[in-house]
């Protein structure tokens, strides 16, 4: 059955973007770091190319493309152009929103648009069969895992501080409990994957 | 030659200690979760008793205890109770504070009380002979990685969510490059152990 696995770069202290985020700078300052990784031919200050297939970065790349459905928020479809209307390979993709009607979606029949994060995860499991879910956004994380929708977590953990910009993790409930068990560590080039379980 | 290691346990979403800090809540609520690795004796969820010597949480009680000296900030060795004056094996303390003195201090001839990381590590790398120097805080962390004498850094990275309270990395400065290297991961009981060399 699927599960839904929340799939984001992280600075060592926390942030998935850098400080000034503008439509130019999606990233923030410096936030292009954290996804060296999988820049398949861009350069690197490692190097070389990333993510090439057959290393590990390239390995967790094609099982991020082997989803079957997406789940993510505005803050991460926005700045992306909604990835024009097609994430990878056409699968269907629910986008948490409030406002539902955005003029936009109608020209991409792939795209639904949902208030609801446990109805976009449920729609996009049962839309994917038997792969997983791929969940993005700081929006979407904080909302599954307190609706307690969430599956798995995969941190792509960048040895780098942003020290100010956009943190993964906001809005978590201090007084509940949100543990995880490790179930995978995977060193790629300038990055730790680091997969985890939701501990219910 | 001594290394300087910042050593701490930090919860997935940043912090050291969880929310409500009080001399009596010293890691705050939910902070005792970070701590469970090396809690040798104590009752743990897991089922068993972690950080026994052979295993790998062992492994690391083991290297910290092996370090030559100390140095750390006043948030962290006021809880502690100033460790009665010795953190570990009667090797020398350096404490960063801008309260030079501090009666207490006094009485613990292990101790003594600097207000300038570089002059603190120095003089403890110094002490340590070969053996490395063990840095612990979160003022203390900031000050060294800003003023470039920190060696390398070691997160014990437990997968859990606290939410709010002490974050680990707080002060960092957003326009310089602070980049780390992975040079090993260990995988211990609830929690990762990551070993970065600081790039400089």
């Amino acid at each position: 059955m699927a599960k839904s696995v929340l799939d984001m770069s992280m600075s060592l202290d926390g942030f998935v973007a850098g400080p000034n985020e503008t439509p130019d700078n999606g990233l923030g300052d410096n936030g292009g770091r954290l996804h060296w990784w999988f820049a398949r031919g861009a350069e690197t200050p490692h190097g070389g190319v990333p993510g090439r297939p057959g290393d590990v970065d390239g390995e967790v790349m094609d099982e991020m493309i082997a989803t079957g459905a997406v789940v993510a928020g505005r803050g991460t479809v926005d700045p992306a152009g909604w990835w024009n209307g097609d994430h990878h390979d056409g699968v269907p993709v629910f986008i948490l929103s409030r406002t539902k009607s955005a003029a936009e979606v109608e020209q991409w029949p792939l795209i639904t648009v949902l208030d609801d994060v446990g109805e976009a995860i449920g729609r996009a499991k049962e839309a994917a069969g038997d792969r997983d879910v791929l969940v993005h956004g700081v929006g979407c994380a904080a909302a599954a895992i307190e609706a307690g929708v969430l599956d798995q977590l995969q941190i792509h953990l960048v040895p780098t501080l942003l020290g100010a910009g956009r943190r993964l993790f906001e809005g978590i409930d201090p007084d509940r409990r949100h543990d995880f068990e490790l179930t995978s560590v995977r060193e790629g080039r300038g990055v730790t994957h680091l997969r985890y379980r939701v501990v219910r």
